[in-house]
Order: structure tokens, then C-alpha cells, then sequence
């Protein structure tokens, strides 16, 4: 500890809301380069050593062979692949001295793809599954909790090729089963939920989600098993309602219902239904929403969500992306007069049905797409908009009065809600991705060209999937997964030392002690942080000790004088005292079987 | 071999002139992504990892602790030690999503210094080296050679940290010392140069050249022992000469003396000098050159030397770093009447003495600065222009009628001259920097306020060394030194496989036997790479042995039904027939002997 590069903090950094963020700072892991750039101090390299070291091994043992591509790119393919418009603002872009574009790159199918292309013309040479870690980039555009989401990260990705789809289900499986295995090698806690593929195209896509109070990501689970990002959960749409005996639609003047819940007792009160109180699951709100798409192009569109729901953007933005979504605003809703603010209803919007006594414009001049959460399906009846203010509609059947121009996964999901595949009502939970698998099918293959021969001598396009860990922001969710109020609680597998040392005193017998204890732990390979500093107090060096988080700590002070030496276990708190002859042996002991060695 | 992600090739690729590039390529270590950018396939990337893994052991071993910068980095840092501008092109720049700047480091001393200054604050904390292996990038105006200056690369750079001058002495030989024995281990021959330290700026400076022929760095050596890049070469100055009995400068017509033979030739014939003929010696060459400094302003420079030299471009941008110099064109020369092509001479030029009889500017007219060789010493007799066509000024002596702004390092230098140390002729060879050691002194410590408190509780500027070694270069020496016209042949200690394994034919015992040396090989903790493609002739399978390069080839075939196989030894051409049964025991043995284990 006198030469070890390193200075403890004792203040949490300004810029640092999240416990990992700030102890992985405070501790001397990482320190701020730049927003959402980090520099690696020599514990922090260790740990993430360590953490790559497992994601290697279970990749060579999966099959992967390690290959490592550069960060820096030409834009061509991905330009062929639309990814170098489709990733807007998030990606990097750059020109070299001869004004070529090149961008930094925040994944590579493009380049495993080429790769394979120029080196590999045969179904014999398949499968394949190849991978690197390496460093990326994203310019995010709110890098937040330190390495948790940054723009300059570590990633290991692979890419499977196959020639058929049964053989990427079972590359997929071989990566999936790895994925299984280093995450439970690391000790990270995990949920594998069902995901949206995102700006990757593909189809089957599954998550690794840790589980984790500042996750940014919301997943749900169903007691029955199933398990979904919350972008990725489907409606089930009720089936139709037969409406031969629903009442004809008819515009009522609902004079200060600015809101569902005004609206709903105003309903209630003048214009009852027959069977039941209206509720707001009965009312259709009709959302104004703005879409720009990757080429900076913004485009109207409106979302038509039972009256109990709200319209949850990140879900919108899943289903609509690559295009990024948000509120319209003023601008937005004077260039459409026929929007009327609180009192919109199908009635302006795109294709619909013609009902008597609702005011409808033309289909030409119906120029927003609507579309419609997959609950409003034929045969329900709505409260809705009727296009003039105070007023709105009452008894508008979807199917009979209007339809939308298709469904769109935009509500909300709420606790308690059905699970799609009927397996009980799911739960909400917040979580971090770590890992991301998913079969990209043949989308770069066909739009980059890669095609082997097959048995019977054709051309065939090859078959892709993807797969990825974010391996720095491993080491964050660690960090945050195992700390406490006085610091860092490393799993032994990922701790930077097995054993810290501690000297306390002045004693030069005591300092002669601790240093033979922890040279003879090192002689057996137990990787030791050794707290020889003379001048530092002992308070001092314990609150170290307990921030920078080894796993087991050992004290060597006063205790010496009667032939003793304190053994601390971090994660547990725990304390007790071993004879100064025997301690390097049971610690060994220890660390062995933690380590299952 | 049947799996393996390779694909070697019997053709150089188009681009490659040098055969570390042709042979990597086409044994498939490398593959190229864009011009002076490489993606490394399997066994590339297994050839880097040795490399790096005996640079962190020889940099931990010197007590050096391992960090790890970002490579996108903020500008400001860059702008305050003006290296931001500095750069020029080679830097590559780019914006984020918020128009900051940022740059894709090309080299850290910035980053070091900043993280010491936030980190340490006392005399106590030094010293200190820290290093890190991280991939840089510079936009060369020419990348070539595949790796050997590629635009993304790794490097191994180190910092050292301390109070004084003798303890940078003494980080400096720890560091040089570790390099002697990385490049030893790695079996790449080198030889320490003096250098100049170029952009970095700072004092003393070494070069760790490695010998070859397509090296673009020049370096000299002499019999006694010195050794430097030809940039750092010194011109000795000779003592001054008395004048007082030289002839009185006179300017003649010189007819149809456009060389300096020509001049020479009609000197001697016409205007004989009285103790010996005119040689080209006696001539005074003045070169117009046009500088660029990094902030795009050109200027220009008249340089002379003696008619015998010419001027080296090279010797003199380094001399003038970081400016970068051409030729003047006929625009510049425009610029400038008083320039008399093919005539000029000190008359026009800087300051000067004033002989009666030659051409003068006034000393306001004369803007061109005039930098002179250091052979150029005060009484020494020129033949030179005399700024009017056709005419040549003769006895124009230095310090009585003509004097220069300065000296400069231009003139080129040549086997034969005198060492700067009076210890022998020198020698002039070719290499490639490997390796670059360099006293930065308190230029960054300075520039970006790194100071410590003394042992007097007074602030000091810290004093810092900088250590570079080229490790993805490195592998390209490697390659470049150890190849036939076969393919390559690796040292075992950087080999990516120790045994290539062959097996021959279509006899099943044959396979089955060398798969049960490969396995015993690898029991004993031997990398093999074991070609077991079925329907691959020996021949093929030879030629890819003999391309990739392993030490040891043991070739199971023919021989097996007498109860031998062949071992080959790759480097020395050799093959001998061992019996199968002890041919793994003594293969073992022969690898753990090379490998000294």
C-alpha cells in the first residue's frame, strides 16, 4: 500500500448518484476522463482482468474462437447495412486526413460478416462462432452511473454462422448455456427475459437483466416462468365483441372534463350505461405523437390507448425504432387544426369507418396514421374525442365506427397484468443488461452478401447471431450487487486481492509479522494487499481496507503480543482471532475452497 | 485444423511489398479492415498475447503498475500542452452528439500527468512508474507495411514520476534495463540510438531500433560504440579559421554553370584557387525551403550547405519539429525577386557581414532567415551565388563577409563521417523503432501544473519519463525477421502454436495416432495445432506448416506403419525420424528446453 498507485476518497465524487459509481471512484478503481469515459487504475484493471479472463475461458469452451477487430471503421459497410444513418446521433463519426468517413464502432456485425465473407466460400467450413473483446463506443446521450452506461466501454461480442436455421438454434444454445456459466462463475445475479432485437434487426432475442434497484431497464416476471423485457411484453387482444345490439353512437356536450376522471363522472352522471358505471378503461385517449426518424425527419402519428393507461415512451420507441419518439408539441399541433387539444377522436385520423353524426374529415385529408393499442379490437365500445372542444362521443364501436391503421405496443405495463402466454400476472422489476443474445437470421447476411455453397453445390445465405456481454458494466453491477454502507464486498473470483493485510501500530515486530504472513500467503498464490504504510492510523487503515473491499481481511496489532491475529470476512461483517502460527495456513485453506481450487 | 477460423492464401495480397505483411496476411494472422487498420484472426491475436504478456511481466518486474487510459479523449488537456494544434493532421479529431471536441490518443503524457495531479500530492507519494498496453491511433499521411506503422496500434507506454533529476536518472535505467531484457526474451534484435524527441519535446532520448531492411528509419553506428538515428546525428563544427591572409571576396561570370561540377570545373579552369583546386567542398549550396508549422502558416528558410552535401528532408523537419518542410515551389520563389535561381547567396539572406563588391540587401529587405551547416565556421572560403544570373561570388569568407541566423542539422549524413564522439567512421544502416525511452523533464509537469510538496513543504514541478514500445509493431519484426520464402518461422517464445501436428493420408490409424500426440503434447501443457483435415493433401498441409510457422512440424504418415514419425524443425530446415512411441516424450523435452521452462 506505500507504492501501490492509489488514493482512497472519503466524500462521494460530485457527479456520482449510484453506490458503484461512487465507491468504485472513492476506492481507486476508476477514475473520470471524460463524461462517461473512465480511466482504470491498476485495482480496477484487475478486476476487470478477472472478469474477462472468465468470459474467455467459457467462450473458448463454448466453441468461440478469439479474434479482435479494430475500434475505428470505415463508414461503407455499415452505410451497406443502413446502420451508419440508422444509429443517428449515438454513433461517432470522423473523417481522416483525406476526408474518409469513418466512425468508432459500437458493434461490428458488419465487419464479423465481411470477415467471414473473405475468408470463408463452403457450408463445410460452418459453423462457426467467433468473438472478441473489445473496446466500443456510443455517444450516449445521457451517460449515466459511472460504468453502468458509458460511451467508451468494454464488450465481448460473438457471431455464430450457419447454414441452416436449426444450426443457429444451436449455436444459439451453446452461447446461451456460456452466458449461464459466466454470469454464475462471476457471481452476478441474473433474469434471461424475452427481448425486442432493437436496431439489429433479427428475430428470437433474449436478455441477460441484473437484477438491480438502479437499473434503468424495466423487465417483468410471471410466476409461471415467463420473463420479459418491458419493451418486448405483447398485448393479448381480447377477441371481438359482437356489437349487433350496441347503442348508435352519439356526440354529447361534456362541458369541464379536462380529465379521464372528470370525464368518467360527468359520463356517469349524464349519460349513464346501461349495464354498468362507465370507467376509464371505457374512455380512448388519443395520444399526439412526434417520430423522427434516422434521417432527422419528424412525422406525426397518433396512439389510441384505453383511458386507464398511459402511453409508456420507451415501449413506443421499441416499437417504432429505429425512429425516437416523443410528446408533440405546440408547432406540432397548429399545423393540424383538426386536432382539437382534449377532445381528439378518431374521427380526423387516419382510415376509419363512417358512423351518422360524428364529424369526420375526408380520407384525404385524414393525414396521421392511428394506431391503436390491441385491446380496442372490434366490438368495443369507447368515450372518446369528438373533435370539437366540450365535446365528445359516446358509443363509438371500434369495427362498426372506426379503425385504426394497425396495433402498436405503446401502454403501459402494470403490475398485475396477464402474462401473454397465460402463465399469472406478472411482476415489475428493475434491472441492468449484461447480456444480450439474438438470432440475427440472415438480415447482414443477405445485405452484405455472404453466401456459402451448400451440398448440392448453391449458393446459400448464411445464418447469424449475435451475442453480447457488456464486461465493464459487469464490473459495475458487481460492485453495485456486492457493497455495503462502509464499501466495496468483492466476490473472491473477481476480488482484486483475496486478502489485505493489515499492519497497525508501530511496532517494528508487528510490521516484521504481517510482512512474513503475507509473504507466505503469496507464496502460495493468494494474491495479497499488503497495508505496510508506517504513519497511517489504524482507523485510517481499516476504513481502506473495508472500501477497497478484499474479501478476507487480516490484522496483525496488538493482539501479537499474546500470539494472535484478527481475521476479518468482509461480506459477513465477522471478526475472529487465529494463532499467528496457524493464520497463514487456514487462510490459504480458505481461499482454496472459496475459490473451489 | 478442421475448425480452426483460418484460411491461408498462396497469393500476396496486392498491397503488401513487405514480407511481414505478405506472410501474415496470407497465413492468416491478419486481415485488413482499411488502409493502416488490421483485424487480428486466431492466430494473430495468439502471437500479440505473448508479446504483451512478456512486456507486463518485464514492466511489472521493474515496478512499474498497470493503468488503463480511454483512447477518446477531450481536447483540452491536448490544447493546454499546444499538442492539440501541434499534431497537425496526424491526429484524428472528431465531435460528440454536443459539439465538444475530442481526439482518439495518439499518446497519453497528458493523461498521466493530469491522473497524477489529481491523485498525489507529496514528495512521499514518488517515485512512481505507471504503464499501460492500449491501442492509439495516429492519421499517417502514409500507412505501410501492414503493421509496421499501421494507424491503429498498440503500444506498451509507460511514465515515470519524480521529485528530481537523479531520481528521473535512475526510473529512466530501471526502464531501459526492462526494455533490454523485453527484447531479448522476444528474441528481436535491436540497437540503442540516440534520438531526438521530436513532438514529445524533452531532454535525453533513446531509440530501441530494430535492424532491418525495410526499415524507413536510418541510423549510423561507429566502430567505438556510438550509435544514433540519423536525425540525432551532430555535426562535429571545426575549429574557426584566421582570415587574414584569405583573398578580398570578388564576383566573376560563371557561364553555363548550372551544377556544382560545372561550377567546380570552370572555378579550377578560370579562376584557380592558389594552395589547391576548388572541389565541391568549397562550394556553398543555399536550398530555399518552405515550413509549415502546425497552425497551417507557411514560411520560408534558405539553408546552406556545402556543395558536397545534400539536403535531408528528414534530418531537417526533425530539426525543425514540429514544423514539416518542402522544397519551395515556383510560387514561394515568386514571392521573392531577390531570389535568383541557381545564383543565390548570403547577399540576399538574414544578417550579415558586408564585403565591398558583392550584392546587399539592406538588413530591413532581407526576411528570409538563413540557417547554416555547422561546417559552416567563421574564416572558411566559399564559392557561392552572387544573387545575379550567371555570376558567382568566389572567396566570400563566413564571419568577415557573410554570417547566418543559427545552425541547423541538415545536410545529410554519410558512411564515412566522423562519429560526433571522435569514436570512428560512422555506418549508416536501416530499422524500425521498436522501443523509445525519452526524459520528458517538467515540460508536461509544468505545462499542466503537476506539482508535489517537498520534503521542506515547498511545491516542486515534478519531473517525468516517458517509455513507448510499438507491441503490434513489434509482432511485424517479429514476422519480418524470422520468415524464408517458405512462410514464417516463429521464435517459440511468441509461436502461436509450439507443435504443428500432420497427419497424411487417408489411413485411420494414422489419425488416430496424431490425434494421440497432439493430446499427449497438450497433456503436458504443449500448444499444438493439429491439421486432421481429412481430404487436404500433404502437400497442401506442408506448404500451410511451413506458412504458419510453428517451430516443431511432426508429421505422422507413411512412416507410421515402420514405427516413426517425422519431426522437422521449422528454422533450421532439418528432419529427423523419431520412434512414435518416444516422439512425444522427446518433443516435450526439446519445447520445455527452448522455452527454458
Amino acid at each position: 500500500m506505500s507504492t501501490l498507485f492509489l488514493r482512497t476518497l472519503r466524500e462521494n465524487p460530485a457527479d456520482a448518484e449510484v453506490a458503484s459509481h461512487q465507491l468504485l471512484v472513492r476506492a481507486g478503481y476508476i477514475r473520470r476522463a471524460a463524461p462517461g469515459i473512465y480511466t482504470w487504475l491498476p485495482l480496477g484493471l484487475k478486476v476487470l482482468a478477472k472478469v474477462e479472463a472468465v468470459v474467455r475461458e467459457e467462450m473458448d469452451a463454448a466453441g468461440g474462437q478469439e479474434v479482435h477487430f479494430p475500434a475505428l471503421l470505415p463508414r461503407e459497410p455499415y452505410e451497406a447495412t443502413g446502420r451508419w444513418t440508422e444509429y443517428g446521433p449515438n454513433l461517432f463519426r470522423l473523417q481522416d486526413r483525406k476526408g474518409g468517413d469513418y466512425l468508432l464502432a459500437p458493434t461490428h456485425e458488419e465487419m464479423f460478416t465481411l470477415l467471414v465473407k473473405d475468408l470463408y466460400s463452403s457450408y463445410k467450413d460452418l459453423p462457426l462462432t467467433i468473438y472478441q473483446i473489445q473496446t466500443k463506443y456510443r455517444d450516449e446521450a445521457r451517460p449515466r452511473a459511472g460504468l453502468l452506461r458509458g460511451r467508451e466501454f468494454v464488450m465481448k461480442d460473438s457471431y455464430s454462422f450457419d447454414i441452416s436455421d436449426e444450426g443457429l438454434d444451436a449455436s444459439y444454445a451453446a452461447q446461451r448455456a456460456a452466458y449461464i456459466r459466466i454470469f454464475e462463475r462471476l457471481g452476478l445475479e441474473y433474469v434471461i427475459v424475452q427481448a425486442q432485437a432493437g436496431a439489429m434487426g433479427g428475430s428470437k432475442s433474449e436478455e441477460f437483466l441484473s437484477p438491480t434497484e438502479v437499473g434503468e431497464d424495466t423487465f417483468v416476471r410471471s410466476p409461471g416462468g415467463y420473463a420479459a423485457n418491458v419493451e418486448a411484453v405483447t398485448t393479448p387482444s381480447p377477441a371481438a365483441i359482437d356489437w349487433t345490439d350496441a347503442p348508435a353512437a352519439h356526440v354529447e356536450d361534456t362541458p369541464d372534463t379536462p380529465t379521464i376522471e372528470t370525464l368518467v363522472a360527468s359520463a356517469n352522471a349524464n349519460h349513464p350505461r346501461e349495464d354498468r358505471p362507465w370507467t376509464a378503461a371505457d374512455t380512448l385517449k388519443n395520444v399526439v405523437i412526434a417520430t423522427t426518424n434516422p434521417a432527422g425527419e419528424r412525422g406525426l402519428l397518433v396512439v389510441g390507448v384505453p383511458g386507464d393507461r398511459e402511453v409508456d415512451m420507451t415501449r413506443l420507441e421499441a416499437a417504432l425504432s429505429p425512429a425516437t419518439v416523443e410528446a408533440a408539441n405546440e408547432d406540432d399541433l397548429k399545423a393540424h387544426p383538426e386536432l382539437v387539444k382534449g377532445y381528439i377522436g378518431p374521427g380526423v385520423l387516419g382510415p376509419q369507418a363512417r358512423p351518422e353524426g360524428v364529424a369526420f374529415l375526408s380520407e384525404d385529408d385524414a393525414t396521421i396514421p392511428y394506431m391503436l393499442d390491441p385491446r380496442i379490437v372490434p366490438g368495443t365500445r369507447w368515450i372518446t374525442g369528438a373533435n370539437a372542444h366540450g365535446k365528445h362521443v359516446f358509443d363509438l364501436v371500434m369495427g362498426r365506427d372506426f379503425i385504426g391503421d394497425g396495433t402498436l405496443e405503446a401502454a403501459d405495463v402494470r403490475d398485475g397484468d396477464e402474462a401473454p402466454d397465460g402463465s399469472g400476472p406478472l411482476e415489475l422489476a428493475r434491472g441492468v443488461e449484461i447480456g444480450h443474445i439474438f438470432q440475427l437470421g440472415r438480415k447482414y447476411a443477405e445485405a452484405l452478401d455472404l453466401r456459402v455453397l451448400d451440398e448440392n453445390g448453391k449458393q446459400q445465405v448464411v445464418t447469424m447471431g449475435s451475442y453480447g456481454i457488456g464486461v465493464t458494466r459487469a464490473v459495475a453491477l458487481l460492485a453495485e450487487n456486492n457493497h455495503d454502507e462502509l464499501g466495496l464486498s468483492w466476490p473472491i473470483h473477481v476480488a482484486p486481492y483475496q486478502v489485505h493485510v493489515v499492519a497497525t501500530g508501530k511496532d517494528a515486530t508487528v510490521f516484521d509479522a504481517a510482512a512474513g504472513l503475507a509473504a507466505d500467503l503469496e507464496a502460495a498464490g493468494v494474491e495479497v494487499c499488503y497495508d505496510d504504510r508506517p504513519k497511517v492510523s489504524p482507523g485510517v487503515k481499516f476504513k481502506d481496507a473495508e472500501l477497497i473491499g478484499a474479501p478476507y481481511i487480516l490484522v496483525v496489532g496488538r493482539g501479537l503480543a499474546e500470539g494472535t491475529v484478527e481475521l476479518k470476512v468482509r461480506a459477513e461483517g465477522s471478526s475472529e482471532a487465529l494463532p499467528v502460527d496457524d493464520a497463514a495456513e487456514v487462510l490459504i485453506a480458505r481461499v482454496r475452497g472459496a475459490l473451489g481450487a
